[in-house]
């Protein structure tokens, strides 16, 4: 009998050579009937691989990490099967999951696969899956697979083997269609029940622009219709939500050639909410003990010695520049920086917590390939903040901080989100982390009381944890769902040592503070990309670069429409007067397209009792009110910050 | 008879051969008396000099520009005549007159002068003055003069006449001591009532350190014994207020040789600071119809290539960064990133003028020798702005930006401040200056109309323009009298013209706008540095980065005194208490050092009356208040910003 420890610790024994799937059998068919793979001691497998020792186990369904990969790698071998049948002789080179369903890349002999091509391969690929097909899995040496592939004439496989050796070689074989494979896969094809071939691409073999274009053919499947309807319906938002489209059509940013890729310009429109998002930033953190610095962007080589960034971080750092026999870099995070603030003047644990917040803005160089509208970008404006405290004040400085993530997501309306507990793993302390065994297990389990405390979902991942401690990635979805990492906060027992950090304590010792690096609400970049979507450009009121838009229904009514301006204005409400000389039908139709909240509609009626008829973006009439009545009421919504 | 033109338009004839102090004579005895030079077609020259030709005539006395720094250039040679009567064989090199006084660089023959010899050296010039003795100008052959200085035996004279000629050649004589010298002079020794030598140093001939090592002496000098006392008194002043000094005792900034000199790093109490001028100017801006940008620090090389800055102004520039085959420069000025997020949409006149504002963060690349505290530094936030209007608008902005300035300098209580006009010079026009013969003058007319319509003092200055247009350098004196340039207010006609920009006229036609350039608070760097010592680090409260301390008389008190600082803190007060453990002498002690504005102490009284007891920083008692009244009024008075 060997013995199986489950995720909530309960142990139990089976006999020797137990699948997961037989343990999920045992628990209920239906729990079986979701099983897609198992997580045995960390590492994802078939769920049908034998078992022989002692061991973690996780079941691994649809929505558990590991679950979904896999059933898109099944998927695409099934894609594969597919092809195969309605395209004799094509050759395969690989077919990985990717982050929104899976792919493969293939030589298809010249010839040219179009939409409806497409459409087939799904039928076929349904027809396929209703088999139930098992994925069966055989080691097999060396010799024999290299004459498997020989005589099926695909060099690109064989052009795989060629690093492989004896041991390290499974096929997997599910119906008619035999792929070279490391696994792991779903047990059979009777998971996938909906499908979904998305795109065409070409793909040069290995990335090289100099071999060989192959066919790439993105797809994505579900274990239900349901599930895939919604996540079309879904693709269809995010393009009207796309970040970029939202971004020129409402003039939030620009980019341009002569100043370079990645650098995002922020125009007014943008900058209205970069300031709004600062004032809650600098509101927020200066009711939590937050003082503020303003550091430059640049700094010595050293400095980044000192912080351990040069060498291992110097390919995401921008080329230095050499001046007066120094070599100068722009900063890449702002953390030195503020240690340097720290250490200015002698610190007592009377200074502690000591918490020093910017909006600092840091140079990171990424390909050119992989910049992205405000998602990926060379230049961040990063709501930062280092937090310096003993270890005693860690639990109570961390519960804070968690506390603030809340408060936002709360604010903007944030309803799913995880964060995901990065740890250590014991075996690589010294090598991939500070070798502190008693100061890893305390913070980790301080912080884990923290996340369990405030009822926060999180997850945990051994082994992920930053060099210099454990790390929280927070990972956020959009009103339409779809996933984004915001922010990272981080615990750090490394750079107050290397940077020789250190305050007075009770008993009159010089002790190392411990870090904590945090950023709720991540880069300007990264946030109104995220609430560009999420909002669909239409900001809640607080946000909205314009607020009000006032529209006189003919000239007759200019002078009251300017009365009404002027009264918004003094009460700090951000407005335009449309004095433009239109029909009221197109100022209301160009209006409700700027997306702006409000418009106040004056004319004859309006003028003669002093009133304002009001209509909201995307509601229509709102009915009719008097000035005051108004001002006060959006002053109430500006100031509640209500996301509607 | 010669026409001369004075300043005031007025012209009148007089003989050839007449001098400024003839004429300065005819007008008044008492103006003659007050004469130092005078400038004659714009050069400044003796005021004995005969004048053979019409010419416009300006006379200079101590207070006008010309005036002092001749009667400095003076006093340099009057302190050599002292020291060569003192020091026989002294050899002489170079007496400029400088920023505050002037200096002499002599060889004396390997003699040391002590703190003695200057005071010797003062009553000697002080009893050579009396003598009235006059400055007589020569012209002298080169042969003549090189025998001069052959038979005085001063190689350093003779090194100086290597590079002149028959024609260029002068003398200057008072008393006994002759000097090779351009001039001008003032017309006598007389003049110069009140003598301080302040300083010896070294300095290396030529400033070449592979030199010989020279002795200069400092000095400076004034028409009379009370100017000298209050210059001594306010130099004393200008040691205690010194921003250096207080920038570190009142924790504003700090400075790191990892992070690199000239980069400032801004402590929590610079922050404060820095914050609170970002607020006033955002208001200010607010009102004034500007919109506010992000712009990225860095550009491709490109840009700078069409502002004209490289490779003109690449020496100021840090050194590029190399990158995917592109160079880039961390930025040096904000105006080319406004123009391209200007030109990223299409401009109609509905849109003009169109005001971008940016607290834009700037790199220059200063000498490391020439970097100085805040004063002079290699990153410098700006209060910039670009405003792009058409003609007809220009006046009217231009007038807008000047009452900027007057605000500001009122609610800093700057008393004193003068605008320098800086405009072309007719005869350089194409080379020095955009040829546009109109646009200059009629620019030029609109700025001077506004200055004279505000009434604000200013001068102007022919030939001083940027090559893009007029330019008003605005001066600034500190409390205790020091000059300081704060900012400079552009017109420029090139820059728009070689970004292509322009909008859409009333005719439909495509029109290129002007800009203004401006910076009414100029740096955080160079501001915070003149309030430093203006202020003498006494901010005003609602600058002062502590508002109030709550000072417990004991323990006893302690809980009283935390609903205090809450109350305060509810209020958006910057409070701090003062929970230490000591006596209330030595808690009122340290908060006095500390500057900050407002003490209230508490004990057994006030608890009992639910009162405090107000101190107002250095000036002691300030009586017993309910909180809630002193509340009400030190909200007002942040509110009101008032300088006290």
């Amino acid at each position: 009998m060997i013995k199986i420890t489950f995720p909530d610790g309960a142990v139990r024994e089976y006999a020797e050579g137990v699948t997961a799937l037989d343990i999920a059998k045992s628990i209920s068919e239906g729990l079986a009937r979701k099983i897609l793979a198992a997580s045995v001691n960390g590492q994802v497998q078939d769920a049908t691989k034998p078992i022989y020792h002692d061991a973690s186990l996780k079941l691994l369904a649809w929505n558990d990490e590991g679950g979904k990969s896999t059933f898109w790698h099944s998927s695409a071998h099934l894609m594969a099967e597919a092809v195969e049948s309605l395209f004799p002789g094509t050759k395969f080179w690989v077919g990985p999951p990717v982050d929104n369903g899976f792919y493969y890349d293939m030589d298809l002999g010249g010839k040219q696969i179009t939409e409806d091509d497409l459409r087939k391969l799904e039928s076929k690929m349904a027809e396929l899956a209703k088999k139930n097909e098992v994925y069966v899995r055989k080691e097999v040496p060396k010799a024999e697979a290299v004459k498997y592939f020989q005589d099926k004439g695909d060099e690109y496989k064989l052009d795989l083997l060629q690093n492989l050796n004896d041991g390290e070689i499974t096929f997997y074989t599910q119906g008619g269609f035999t792929d070279l494979c490391r696994g792991p896969h779903i047990p059979n094809t009777s998971f996938i029940k909906a499908i979904k071939l998305t795109n065409i691409a070409g793909a040069y073999w290995k990335g090289n622009e100099k071999n060989k274009m192959l066919t790439r053919i993105y797809g994505v499947t579900f274990p239900s219709q349901k599930e895939l309807d919604e996540y079309l319906a879904m693709l269809e938002e995010a393009k009207k939500r796309d970040h970029r489209k939202l971004g020129k059509e409402l003039s939030i940013y620009t980019m341009n050639d002569d100043i370079g890729a990645g650098l995002i310009l922020w125009m007014p429109n943008g900058t209205v909410i970069i300031e709004e998002l600062e004032k809650l930033a600098k509101e927020t953190e200066q009711a939590g003990g937050y003082k503020r610095v303003v550091t430059p962007h640049i700094a010595k080589e050293n400095l980044y010695h000192t912080s351990g960034h040069l060498p291992y971080y110097a390919d995401s750092m921008f080329p230095p520049m050499e001046m007066d026999g120094e070599k100068y870099y722009l900063k890449a995070m702002n953390c030195p920086h503020h240690h340097k603030i720290f250490d200015a003047e002698p610190k007592s644990y009377r200074d502690m917590p000591y918490r020093l917040a910017e909006y600092g803005t840091c140079y990171r160089y990424e390909q050119s390939g992989e910049l992205f509208g405000l998602m990926r970008v060379r230049c961040l404006h990063m709501n930062d903040a280092h937090i310096y405290c003993t270890k005693e004040q860690f639990a109570q400085e961390f519960k804070a901080v968690n506390d603030m993530y809340l408060k936002y997501f709360k604010i903007f309306g944030i309803d799913k989100y995880v964060m995901r507990l990065s740890l250590h793993d014991p075996e690589k302390l010294g090598q991939k982390y500070v070798n502190e065994p008693e100061l890893w297990l305390e913070t980790e389990e301080l912080v884990r009381n923290v996340l369990k405390e405030t009822g926060v979902p999180y997850v945990e991942v051994k082994g992920e944890g930053a060099f210099y401690g454990p790390k929280i990635d927070v990972q956020i979805w959009s009103a339409i769902g779809r996933e984004f990492t915001l922010a990272t906060n981080q615990v750090d027992f490394a750079q107050p040592r290397s940077f020789k950090l250190s305050f007075t304590n009770k008993d009159n010792e010089a002790e190392t503070p411990l870090i904590i690096h945090r950023a709720p609400l991540g880069t300007h970049e990264r946030f109104i990309g995220f609430l560009l979507e999420h909002y669909a450009g239409k900001f809640p009121v607080w946000l909205a670069p314009l607020q009000v838009k006032v529209l006189p229904i003919s000239d007759k009514f200019m002078d009251y429409a300017q009365t009404v301006l002027q009264s918004l204005k003094n009460a700090d409400i951000r407005c335009e007067l449309d004095d433009r000389n239109e029909k009221i039908g197109k100022k209301i139709r160009d209006t409700e397209l700027a997306k702006v909240p409000y418009m106040l509609v004056i004319g004859e009626k309006e003028m003669n009792e002093n009133r304002i008829s009001i209509r909201r973006q995307g509601k229509g009439d709102a009915g009719s009110k008097s000035l005051d009545e108004f001002i006060g009421e959006i002053t109430a919504e500006i100031k509640s910050r209500k996301s509607e």
